[in-house]
């Protein structure tokens, strides 16, 4: 079978099992994650012998440690994942809720039915137990999944696959619910994102390079994270001790997270005096600060011992470190702040540090991310922080779904209209 | 300037434009919609030379009478579109609510906020109406728009365009937030779809050719309808009179729109006591019926004077006839009846007609379209008969917007996040 056939032939199976998955109870559902979860426990063993196969293959290719580390499954990580499908039974089922049904002035009753997308791609690099958790997410929301990860990992998600395909079977489900494109071909990518009548949204969990390739040939919607250039902007109205503390946490907490800060915005009228507490204060967590002229001057006369103080380039504002670097930049106040935010943001996350009620306000109203926070670290943007229960991913796109993706972003709703012999008049 | 520097300058002065729009106050946003309005009336007799001199190049170029009925402005038509803004006008804001606003376990406060979507570019037909009603239902979304109307219409947007502009600047508002793409060459639109730098949704309104072109192209998010071929389905639980009534109303009230009935499925244990009757009513209307075997059978027995009966093909499933045609399909029961509609269906709207409890529930469960009904009429698929005030067009693709798109099919939600100096564990 060529690589279009068989991709061709995992979509029509997803479409024809995504029926079956739309008008699953929830009792099923959640009793396929059950067993699932069982499974993946019983089944440790032959989990981390895949697993052992997949990083002597990747050993012997030579790939990166930091690679190696995420393909790497462990006793842990095995317990986690079956942990993570008895969380995902224990959410509540958002298919089928109907909410806003009111009666017309036409007699009709008319209200939205939240429903499964129908088929949907996750592309993911070679972590395995993102397998578990998507397959989690998908089955939990009523869609059929079809779950394409890094090659690297092939072996491992073959052998999660199998413990997924019997928590289904367990529950009466059909198998193609799930499927795990079984093959290293690359080709594959290009076709899981372009089969429009199979696959009605594409989700890709990974690094840039990934998310760029997906997004540019991808002729079915994508739900995505391009990258995460997130400010905190601390107003000349800001509480000191909470603007150290909240910079503190949202660049230093960890600095490999796309919630992380990556820009830092101070008002003029407190930058004497607030610049040098947060730059002592980046210093001794080793923060190599990429400043403004004006910035380099205050961190510069402040004289703290071991800065790593560099002039900003026009890229830096624009840039998402992923290390312990950060972008300082002085700025007039709250419309200089907003402006910067909105023409050099991701959309991501961005923070005001501020007591002044009406400054808050505006930043919420104005600032264009899909976060907006006041006296918060960014590092809050997250689905578990914000009460999802799990996440699929973060969006920053505007369309469909903004911010941390849920079971929700997972969901669409129809119109559903009740009548007893209505007609349009 | 060559067209993809006008459509990038366009494009450029729009994002800037959505910025203001996007803070702005509802009362300046009514405000400008009112002025819009009284220009609109003002200059009625401007339009109408305006129009004048369209459908004189129209007539002169041997267009259709079908285009130029379209493309026709009356006074009653422009009293239309003025009363068409006054409405929006008098419709919520949607932008700024903010919703479920909770403390988390962490202590912060996380809600989400309505906002607009940013740029929206249009692209419609020789209807000079939609000018003005898609301007309104942008700005009161809070976004900026790009419209992109018929060529053949030239003159005439641009003299609704100028009262749109007067609406702006009276209110304040900066007149990017509302332009139309002043040049007839048809590689504007190529651009405008394409520019996701500027744009961050397109709304194509008109015909099947032009939303086929528009989706197949575009680079930017399409909230879109392909086709609608819409289903009753009568159970032989039905009500007789309300499945005569609702056929009635869904196929031949209006023939050419979207939400007509296309294609009639009867269940085979009422089809031999309910075809006659449903054949006397459609063939009294003149409406052609494309029948399976087993309904031709039936109709052909009945001798129904006039009637025009014709085997259908394979093709006939799929058709969007807009026309007095309808295709009619004998089914077992509701399990065919469902498997018929999600394989032929184009997930627009699709009814049942039946008495029976359970049946009417798996069919709204169970029927993967964007409205779906129980024993009422498809031509209730609409945004002004859902409550929704206004309608920018229907949605049968399920990422963001599904079925019926008013002012909040035009806008996305941010996340919120107030906190006090909280930062994560």
């Amino acid at each position: 079978m060529d690589i279009e056939t068989y991709m061709h032939t995992l979509g029509r199976a997803a479409r024809e099992a995504s029926r079956a998955m739309a008008r699953a109870e929830t009792r099923v559902k959640d009793l396929a994650l059950m067993k699932m979860a069982a499974a993946i426990e019983r089944d440790a063993e032959r989990l981390l012998a895949a697993n052992a196969r997949d990083l002597e293959a990747a050993r012997a290719a030579g790939l990166s440690e930091a690679l190696i580390d995420r393909l790497t499954l462990t006793p842990k990580t095995i317990a986690g994942m079956a942990e993570g499908l008895r969380q995902i039974a224990a959410l509540p089922d958002p298919v089928g809720g109907i909410t806003d049904l009111n009666y017309r002035p036409s007699g009709i009753q008319v209200g939205r039915m939240r429903v499964p997308l129908g088929v949907i791609g996750i592309i993911y690099e070679a972590r395995p137990n993102v397998t578990a958790d998507a397959a989690g997410l998908c089955l939990k929301s009523g869609n059929a999944a079809i779950l394409r990860g890094g090659s690297e990992a092939l072996h491992s998600n073959q052998a999660i696959a199998a413990c997924v395909r019997e928590g289904l079977a367990a529950a009466g489900l059909p198998e193609a619910a799930v499927q795990v494109v079984e093959t290293a071909d690359r080709a594959a990518v290009g076709h899981l994102i372009t089969m429009k009548q199979y696959v009605d949204v594409i989700v890709p969990r990974g690094g840039k390079g990934l998310i760029e390739r997906v997004s540019a040939e991808a002729r079915v919607p994508v739900i995505k994270h391009l990258h995460g250039n997130c400010h905190v902007y601390v107003d000349d109205r800001a509480d000191a001790a909470k603007a150290v503390r909240i910079v503190e946490n949202a660049k230093t907490q960890r600095y490999g997270t796309c919630n992380t800060a990556e820009s830092l915005l101070v008002a003029r009228g407190i930058a004497e005096r607030l610049l040098p507490e947060l730059g002592r204060m980046l210093a001794g967590h080793g923060v190599e600060m990429r400043c403004c002229p004006e910035a380099l001057a205050i961190l510069t006369r402040t004289e703290i011992a071991g800065a790593r103080l560099v002039p900003a380039t026009e890229a830096d504002w624009s840039e998402e470190y992923l290390a312990p670097i950060i972008a300082v930049k002085v700025v007039d106040g709250l419309d200089a702040a907003i402006a910067h935010i909105n023409a050099y943001g991701s959309q991501h996350t961005d923070a005001i540090v501020t007591e002044d009620y009406s400054r808050a306000r505006r930043f919420l109203r104005e600032v264009d991310s899909s976060s907006v926070m006041v006296n918060a670290s960014t590092r809050f943007a997250d689905g578990f922080e914000y009460g999802l229960g799990a996440e699929i991913g973060i969006s920053t796109d505007k369309i469909h779904a903004r911010g941390p993706v849920g079971l929700e972003g997972l969901t669409s709703q129809k119109w559903v209209v009740l009548g007893d012999g209505h007609v349009r008049g």
